[in-house]
């Protein structure tokens, strides 16, 4: 797999290997390096079943949608796809702090933490990488918040509150600025969640 | 030069060597070293020196402060700790939108963005750089607005303002968002400078 593909690609040594277990993995394989070759949006579902030599059939019955073969083969840590338009789906007024009340009780679990830094980490670090991301995040996430809100500019409106989320997860996780680190969840949700929810729909 | 010494160390070839020359490259190699191994917080100027050869004088003659020091080292793009004390300075309701259009307005510049977007790839990416660049933020930055202002909370406040700008750089820059990237900066100026006024001020 070229260094690049993938900003995490999972790590499956050690597990046993058999005849559903080997198509996943190549699957898997076949993905991480479609997706490092011709980006998220060039990639294809079939181009990966080619790449791992099964029938495109079976990539879908395994893994759903491109979305989910992507979130799958780099380790994502969060659905934003699934996830966004539940939240969507509550009180409008309250639609900022949900969100950043989410994120946070997410990362509060340590493996979501460690796969969170770790794909951040690779992403930003890695400039080939950087775009499989950024267009991950784009389809999957900004556009889908762009196109359940009645408002204007709604994709700057779901990018700018994506900038505000990702610097809060460089800055609380990977920087570790004390102060932010210290803050208990209730507390950022407080001070972050109107930031959002103005971005979004004020 | 141990790699993950600094985010970007700067690239002198091709300069004439000459007395002073060689002096203040072989500072700039020390403080590398130095502030690679014991950290931003841990270096000294003293050992800078003495892991140069150079008497500590001769140090401070050349780049002033422990912060000139490290700002040159990296190549850091901005001076936050003469900046912002200027930027403080002026109308207190005008304090947001004036640092967001400082910091889009000193990013247009192409190589100030090309070293920003290469200091924030190395210091993220890389597990033993993000510290470095952390704790020389939190001192030179974060503590200083703190400082400056008469809130309650100020580490908090300035440390959400960071976040932020980082997110927003990392997005627009890095990540390129095109919603982000296509947004004239008197737009970004207007979404976001509420938001920096409101963490430090309201």
């Amino acid at each position: 797999m070229p260094e690049f593909a993938v900003p995490t690609p999972k790590r499956r040594r050690g597990r046993p290997r058999g005849g559903a277990t080997d198509a996943r993995e190549r699957i898997i394989d076949a993905a991480a390096h479609e997706f490092g070759e011709v980006g998220y949006d060039g990639a294809t579902m079939r181009g990966i079943a080619a790449r791992a030599g099964v029938d495109a059939a079976l990539v879908h019955h395994y893994f759903g949608t491109k979305a989910d073969l992507f979130a799958e083969t780099v380790d994502f840590p969060l659905r934003p796809d699934r996830v966004i338009p539940q939240i969507l789906a509550g009180p409008r007024e309250a639609v900022g702090e949900s969100i950043l009340r989410f994120v946070l009780e997410q990362l509060e679990d340590p493996a979501t933490r460690k796969r969170a830094v770790a794909l951040l980490r690779a992403s930003l670090g890695n400039r080939l990488a950087t775009p499989l991301l950024a267009a991950f995040l784009q389809r999957e996430l900004i556009d889908r918040i762009a196109t359940s809100l009645d408002v204007p500019d709604a994709k700057l409106r779901a990018s700018l509150v994506a900038s505000q989320i990702a610097g809060l997860i460089a800055a609380r996780y990977l920087a570790q600025l004390p102060a932010l680190v210290e803050a208990p969840i209730d507390e950022l949700v407080a001070r972050i969640g109107p930031t959002v929810q103005r971005y979004l729909l004020e």
